[in-house]
């Protein structure tokens, strides 16, 4: 149903003329993210500050319509795109760090700032923002908040969630509401910031978030691990495991994914013979990150590492990093199109999920270069395909299923860090029950009474 | 309202007639927690399993009766007992560790094992629960999770939030659902599990705990810093959030409640002319807790700390804890009544925190002591009284309201770890604005319809 033209020209007017987009281009461009998919908005609105959001909100519950938050559409499950029109509002003035607080180890910034800019400027105080998505340099606070996103760190010191003290959000019936406090420990009433962390847009918009920050870690140790084949890495991250060391990061790269970056970086990143690889980094004061190094580097020579390299300057660790970073450009790089799947597994159980994309690859005849969070069991498994391929589409569709149905009976999650939205929507009921279901949905109507808020996502209509 | 005895039969052929308790005794028993207030039960209920819990749910649901489960019974904020008579559920029976996952870190618990069990079990195995609040040896899991459980570890650790992964439980409508996954990391659909997390009791009744478990710790370093004043012994804990440095704990005791525990125990526990002690541990791999211990012995020494003492022995690091854990029941003994708040300030604010309490203590005439958790910024500011005195009654809650505006002021949090329960309900509104209590209220509608669960809790009516 198109924008009513009163609705619309209330909407402009709350933003004013400057800040209205209507013409094609803008209204494809707005409808599209990091998904490809997504529908054209009817109406982009930008607006300034919160009150301009919250008039938005009113006139859209108001009106019915449909309401979609953008931050900056980096998202991979399609969060920050209409499914059927209506209105998207931009984040893309809210961009400002509003205070880094040395004495209480904290932050508050408006959502549209980019992760990698906030952890700069807190690094530079000798503080530390720990969650580290691979897109940080493109990717916003806000759309890391609402999809609780997560990245190599997340072994030591958790994902997004574990950083949210407080938030401001508008309500999608026009309350402005702020949630927790500025204490690290809050339990007053329910936890409605844990709620709204990893709501996918669909309960509030987040207008501006307090984020707990940590001492930036003083020293650091990267280790490179080769192994033969997939199952030996896989085998490295299990003895870590029972080593009982926490590094700060245990990531895996598989043998497709190594040669698919390093074909795209144009240099080698691993040694000749490395069918997969860990990247493992500690951090902390000196003498401990030693410490876990040598216990580290133990546990994975007693694994049957080929090789265990440590980096040796800070160029050599950022190569490593660059690559890891890399991965996923790489892959799309590789194939006319890659279907990201972001699986979790408990930890333990890595090596059940890697024979089955193994099975998957045979029994499909698919490519899935997968690689991603190994110390957190949260894989990124990868199905690469020709999009003008029916066969190969379908092929694809039917390894999804059985990939998320796998993950499932080995009690894990279908998506670790990237969120239902519209792509994982028709496979929700493989994980969660009905009744679990049903009760999300009425506590999406105790938010959003009209459903006006990000429709089409999480759950399908 | 009475229960009728058509709905006191079916609730009572649910669980059997020997699982049923209505004698007098048993209702007060039952009616009464370590808050020391609450109203008689009406009839006790002792389940055997989830699907008698379920039973019991859809028959107070039907016939609206009020329905209160209770774990040990030793929350501070009446979080377990009615306060209008209806069903107590007690969760005795629940008392079994159903799994130590050793291979995915993690453990799998009925709600009325104690914390201090589980502790020692996965301790065995080489794991670890880090939640410990002073309570442990006498509280339940379940109450850990429906109160967000905190104490000394939480500086480094976290709360019990940070470890509850997923949850069985029955909604007060009947139907039994389960929440999160045995993944560390998933993001499908809203987050129930941490919205059951610190709900006290009043969203759903939790018949099953996944916790996630970390490496136990293979060294641990043990300092008491003693300083003159309580002022300079909060001066000690800012100096170490400057120096950057993450212990474990940093406990912090003053002068009141040093002198009671001493009493209680018929042993010194700081040195003669402490004003106030610290109590800062540090744990890891044996290195860097080396490392650490000299970092934070030097922020303490140039802090003005008279002095710092490590212990040698396990056996004076227990004699240490145990002071610190019988704080509680040191002040309990040391007058007529404690009334114990758990306030919260961001971490750099406890200075003023502090001065607070010394001018209420003087404005109002009271006996104020203070002791907790204070590298979190969460103390337990313990107002001493004669519940016989009127007069001193009136002033303590004049005390209290106070307290928890100037909390509020400081944007800290009126309960750090105990909850709002009933005790709290009339300060609920210091800190939620009613736009955000209104929201509350329809989660739990959508939860609980006919709120029959724990009413007159967070909320009063």
């Amino acid at each position: 149903m198109p924008i009513s033209p009163d609705a619309r020209a209330a909407l402009s007017m709350v933003v004013g003329a400057a800040w209205v987009r209507d013409d094609e281009q803008a209204r494809l461009a707005y409808g599209t993210d990091a998904l490809q998919r997504g529908a054209p908005a009817d109406l982009v609105l930008i607006p300034a500050d919160v009150d301009e959001i919250a008039a938005i909100a009113r006139l859209c519950h108001e009106h019915r319509v449909p309401l979609v938050v953008r931050g900056a559409g980096t998202g991979y499950t399609g969060g920050a795109v209409p499914v059927q029109g209506g209105v998207v509002v931009s984040m893309e003035r809210f961009t400002r760090i509003l205070e880094i607080d040395d004495a209480n180890l904290l932050a508050v910034v408006q959502p549209n700032v980019l992760t990698a800019d906030l952890q700069t400027a807190v690094e530079a105080r000798g503080l530390f923002y720990p969650p580290d998505p691979a897109s940080s340099n493109i990717s916003a606070l806000g759309g890391n908040v609402a999809e609780c996103a997560g990245g190599p760190r997340a072994v030591k010191y958790g994902t997004t969630r574990r950083y949210v003290l407080a938030l401001q959000a508008v309500l999608p019936t026009g309350e402005i509401i702020r949630t927790g406090s500025k204490a690290v420990k809050n339990v007053v009433g329910y936890d409605l910031t844990q709620l709204l962390v990893g709501s996918e847009g669909t309960l509030a918009v987040l207008t501006e978030i307090t984020l707990r920050l940590v001492p930036r870690p003083v020293a650091t140790a990267t280790l490179q691990a080769s192994f033969a084949t997939i199952e030996a890495a896989v085998g490295g991250v299990t003895a870590l495991l029972a080593a009982r060391v926490v590094p700060a990061t245990i990531e895996l790269v598989d043998g497709g994914s190594l040669a698919a970056v390093e074909r795209y970086l144009g240099r080698p990143v691993a040694p000749p013979g490395t069918g997969a690889m860990l990247v493992i980094e500690m951090d902390g004061q000196p003498a401990g990150v030693e410490e876990e190094t040598h216990l580290v580097s133990g546990a994975l020579a007693s694994a049957g590492a080929l090789s265990v390299h440590r980096a040796a300057t800070s160029a050599e660790r950022d190569a490593l990093w660059e690559a890891r970073r890399e991965l996923s450009f790489a892959l799309r790089a590789a194939a006319p199109r890659k279907i990201n799947h972001d699986v979790s597994v408990p930890r333990g159980r890595l090596p059940q999920l890697f024979a089955l994309i193994a099975a998957l690859e045979r029994e499909h005849d698919l490519w899935i270069p997968s690689f991603g969070h190994a110390g957190d069991g949260n894989v990124h498994v990868n199905i690469m395909v020709d999009p003008s391929d029916g066969d190969v589409l379908a092929r694809a569709e039917r390894a999804a299923r059985a990939l998320f149905e796998g993950v499932v009976a080995l009690e894990g999650s279908i998506s670790g860090e990237h969120g239902i939205g519209m792509s994982k929507a028709p496979y929700l009921s493989l994980e969660l029950a009905p009744d679990v279901i049903a009760l999300m949905q009425r506590v999406k109507a105790a938010f959003d009474p009209r459903h006006i808020l990000n429709p089409g996502k999480i759950w399908m209509g």
